[in-house]
């Protein structure tokens, strides 16, 4: 069994773009560019909470990293820097060979230099911090949403759970279909190239990981304002396509995660800027509800105009 | 049960001192200071593997931001930020606010924020990312000694070794000696004021966190250097000192991890200054050797001048 040293120079040592100073050392050296804040997050993924220890090593690297530019997608943050904390039971060298493989194509296709990490024995734990930058002063959090702002959610949330239930036996779907969700579970695709094109518009965002009312929420509580979400132009169509019936698609919408598509408010002006985003990246980008002067007040809108209360929540690790 | 975004909150939420934006968005946001270089590093520390399952969790917060301190020291680095990522198998409310306070003392007294990070469900697993401030080009890398230069290492190498043995319950010590090996295994002091003192002094350095011997190859290796150890010149007085007996001091010395202590290379030149910050920090400095032109040749040498190759090599968490 090689050592740990051998490990990681083997299968996480790649060429670095622009990094100063990468994998090796007692630390990785950094050069942010002038004028440019750093946005800076960290994910813990175990096995058996947040994926099935059977999952696809290539699949799983992809989905570490992409999980992670997620969040400074979120932030409208260009991603720079990914650093990996590994724990693994057994040195396994053809899981770390797929592992690595998925984890550069994710790194490859943002643009992102995999700078340093950890490897160590322990029960399977992928810990991914990454660093973004974004000019002074024009992050996007969550807290900048105004009553009368629209609410805007990006292309078709409610796949992964879909997926997710497929491949727990409890939802059969046809072939092209599940390839669909399951594609949505195991490959997201951090909406960085969104991010970056909402500074300026968007006055609030965040990226959807627990479900889209649960995340909502956040976003309420950032503004302190309200939100109706309308149901009847909610993009329930594309899950339906998949084969989904009704009683399925419309609660993955509202409270599955794993999509990580980008949740934003924006003021009504933005509206036509927004749409040509849509067209430039090719990405449906839907209007599906506005912000209210009610703080908390989070409500659905049925066909009928009606208003009622949400019944389902966010995804809490601790709290199931 | 609290929920998870509770637990984060009540325990991990305090007033950040020099971040744009800290726990709570989607990433936090840093503003580095104008012509600085980064320097971040990444520890996962497993229970079990790092730690004994039983470890105090207020030494257990301490020591697990404490080694990461360590790393930006060894680059000359002056730590700013913290994110901690933290997995638990159950949300215990007094271990999480014990946790908290020795992460938070050590955050402290480093003037460090911690400014993000991710709680979740799964087996003990404690990953801190760090991030330090250095000016361009300053930092001290692994790679920059050259034949010639002087081998230092600070303070008292080894006491966290013999604090080790004495908890297993292979190594009786008196009271007062197995105090103090106990305070160097569970408190270790990152060796930060020392890492910016040397900054244009060490030509080369590290942190002794596998064994002084195992970590002094990951100098030669990267600076193309052998050296030369003398044996009799080793502060081995502070452990027998602590009672311990001299087969069993000088391997902690040389072998023994988690102290935590500086290694570095600096020209002969540099002897006088260096003396001068030991006695400004308070901090023994011990010359322990040379660096020859030997690439990898590392030797001891013993008080009648015979050169012999050391017969123990660093940790290894996967070769054990």
């Amino acid at each position: 069994m090689p050592g740990e040293f051998d490990l990681i120079r083997r299968h996480f040592t790649r060429p670095a773009g622009h990094t100063a100073l990468a994998v090796g050392d007692d630390a990785a050296l950094l050069a942010p560019r002038p004028g440019m804040q750093l946005a800076v997050s960290t994910d813990m993924l175990v096995a058996g909470t947040h994926f099935l220890p059977d999952t696809d090593p290539t699949d799983l690297g992809w989905k570490t990293l992409a999980v992670n530019l997620s969040d400074l997608a979120a932030m409208g943050a260009e991603p720079r820097w990914a650093f990996l904390a590994l724990a693994l039971p057994v040195a396994d060298d053809a899981w770390l060979a797929a592992f690595a493989d998925g984890l550069f194509a994710c790194a490859e296709a943002f643009g992102v230099d995999l700078a340093g990490g950890d490897t160590t024995r322990g029960p399977l734990n992928l810990t991914v911090t990454v660093i973004g930058e974004v000019p002074a002063g024009q992050a996007i959090t969550r807290g900048g949403a105004r009553p009368g702002d629209r609410l805007w959610v990006s292309g078709q949330p409610g796949r992964a759970a879909l997926g997710l239930a497929a491949l727990r036996g409890g939802l059969a779907l046809p072939p092209d279909g599940r390839a669909r969700c399951l594609a949505a579970l195991h490959r997201p695709q951090p909406r960085v190239a969104l991010g970056l094109a909402l500074r300026g518009l968007a006055s609030a965002m965040l990226d959807v990981s627990d479900g889209l009312l649960g995340d909502l929420n956040h976003i309420l509580t950032a503004s302190r304002c309200g939100a109706i979400v309308d149901i009847p132009v909610l993009p329930l169509e594309p899950l339906l396509a998949c084969g989904a019936p009704h009683d399925e698609a419309l609660p993955a919408l509202l409270s599955g995660g794993d999509d990580y598509e980008l949740l934003f408010a924006a003021p009504p002006a933005a509206s036509a800027a927004i749409a040509d985003v849509a067209v430039r990246l090719d990405l449906p980008l839907h209007c599906i509800g506005q912000l209210t002067a009610q703080p908390g007040g989070l409500l659905l809108r049925d066909a009928d105009g009606s208003l009622r209360p949400p019944t389902t929540t966010g995804y809490d690790h601790f709290a199931r």
